[in-house]
């Protein structure tokens, strides 16, 4: 099935009764989160579960800071710095400029109204409270309605393997920039971790309509969720279609490091290689419009492939991308809404 | 021995050899350090040694709080809010509008700038770091000379007992409002701490000059250092005059609750009661110039005494005192230099 989103439109149901029925996202930061707006632009956000990668969460100057479920707050609770896609708008720096005068790292940028989240959460996780129950409460303070699940409740840490070593995310990723050479990834207590409950719970409840892989980072972003046990089985039995959303248009990532890891990994840098990296566990793929002439390609696999507008500029093509997607995983549902089970 | 230093004029020395000999300074937080401000500007502040109260010392939301040392540093390095006394100037409070939004405890504020001092702190402390050494390093990033010795590197907790029980100091102070009537003070800690050795060593030693206690309350800000086990021991024993200053004034304190808890312990709101609270390790006493007429009161203890201004509004207010101080100081010290074991 090919399809291009831009000016066109579907024909599939726009009913208010399939947006509102339960929708999975795996998400990281800035890129997905995007998307995740998008969707809840479309579809009704309390039957939106957003599993969020904590991968890249770290301890920082003895606070616990878990920057994709902060992007994934402040996007969706329109707090968002435009410009960066982290953070919040209307930032100031004043406890940088002090930590710099006490020659403390300031390396990882913490805004003044950033501070309180990581200072409340690494408060309540010191009182034993869970990850999922903090970010409950986070998102129930700032009354949003979609539930953002960190993907598990036990700490998993992206270590990237590099020419210069094995390095902690964070250090790879924002001290060094990314400049150091991959190699390969590890996800440090993942094999141990339990995936969150209401994440397997979602993914086996049978009115499931749809899991959208949001166009992240797929070896940082996306596979530190796979990496938990029984989440690749769960994927593959559950009740709706998985979708993935390209990160990658003609052949560069829209932002990140994502293309420059591939080239790294000797991996191609093309949608059909992420396509191919979920081969597993996906049974749609979406690619850029621009990258129309390869969707033969990626149904090769064996994989339903639409290709739209998947570059999210503005608020419209967030929800029209949402739109697409959403349209799209109804229609390569089966009719029975079981893929696996039916024959 | 009575003085008025109302436009009058010592005829002590007024060498820079006697103000830069060794002088120790026992302080609490806004008061003491408006006096220590004063020393600092007729002195070598390199000579100053401040011993700093850390009994109101917390950990609040995960992070440890000094209010008296950080009111010593931003005093000293010009940093502090000149109408609150502490705090720092030109602060802001996103930190805490964030919080209020988590829902978190607002009670005690954290400016934002003020945040990374205590986030520093926190951090060096979990590394195993002593409290003396990181204010030192505090006060070596901000280019002070003068030394802020906190009483001891362990914790001592005052506790206040009150008619609604016993309170953790800031809670009493801060959350309160200082509200329940006081019955007593309690120093969790202090019977098992061991003062900082540098306090004892400049105790210690012989070229000491002076031992002033800054006119901070009596109770809850030089009570906790006076607790510390043989600190009250070397203060009878150093080679130089022990003087307070009254932080009482016709009756009524400067600022703070030092009157009203005096009131509820049934303890007269007079200098001469502050005089009599020291009068095991004071050598002398000032009060205020206003006071004048119970100067013979206080020398009826024993204590030599003279009544200047004490009152701190300028900047002026706080050099002439230091400057009135320091002559006492001087003026009553034996000319050997050692008061308790030449006769």
């Amino acid at each position: 099935m090919t399809y291009s989103g831009e000016g066109g439109c579907l024909t599939g149901i726009h009913s208010e009764e399939q947006f509102s029925a339960p929708v999975i996202a795996l998400s990281g930061g800035v890129g997905g989160a995007k998307l995740v707006l998008g969707l809840t632009r479309v579809m009704d956000p309390a039957s939106l579960a957003v599993v969020a990668n904590t991968g890249d969460d770290f301890d920082h100057l003895g606070l616990r800071v878990c920057p994709d479920i902060d992007t994934l707050v402040y996007t969706l609770s329109g707090l968002s710095n435009p410009e960066t896609g982290w953070g919040r708008k209307g930032e100031s720096g004043h406890f940088m400029d002090v930590l710099t005068e006490l020659r403390e790292e300031t390396w990882f940028f913490l805004g003044d109204k950033d501070m309180a989240m990581h200072v409340a959460r690494t408060r309540r996780l010191a009182l034993g409270q869970r990850l999922s129950e903090v970010t409950r409460d986070v998102c129930e303070s700032l009354g949003l309605k979609v539930r953002i699940l960190p993907m598990s409740d036990d700490s998993v840490a992206t270590l990237v393997e590099t020419e210069s070593g094995l390095l902690p995310f964070q250090h790879y990723f924002v001290r060094d920039r990314c400049a150091p050479r991959v190699r390969g990834f590890q996800f440090d207590g993942a094999a141990k971790a339990a995936p969150n409950p209401a994440f397997l719970s979602a993914l086996a409840d049978r009115q499931l309509r749809a899991v959208i892989i949001a166009p992240s980072n797929p070896f940082i972003s996306i596979d530190p969720i796979l990496a938990l046990p029984g989440v690749r089985s769960a994927l593959r039995d559950c009740a709706a279609p998985v979708v993935a959303v390209t990160p990658i248009v003609r052949g560069e990532a829209i932002k990140g490091p994502t293309a420059k890891m591939m080239r790294e990994l000797n991996i191609d840098t093309t949608a059909v290689a992420v396509a191919h990296h979920y081969e597993d566990i996906i049974d749609g793929f979406i690619l850029d419009a621009t990258d129309a002439d390869i969707v033969s390609q990626v149904e090769a696999l064996g994989v339903a492939t639409i290709a739209t507008n998947t570059v999210m500029d503005s608020l419209d093509d967030r929800v029209m991308l949402a739109r697409d997607v959403l349209e799209f995983c109804h229609e390569i549902s089966p009719p029975t809404g079981d893929r696996h089970i039916s024959p």
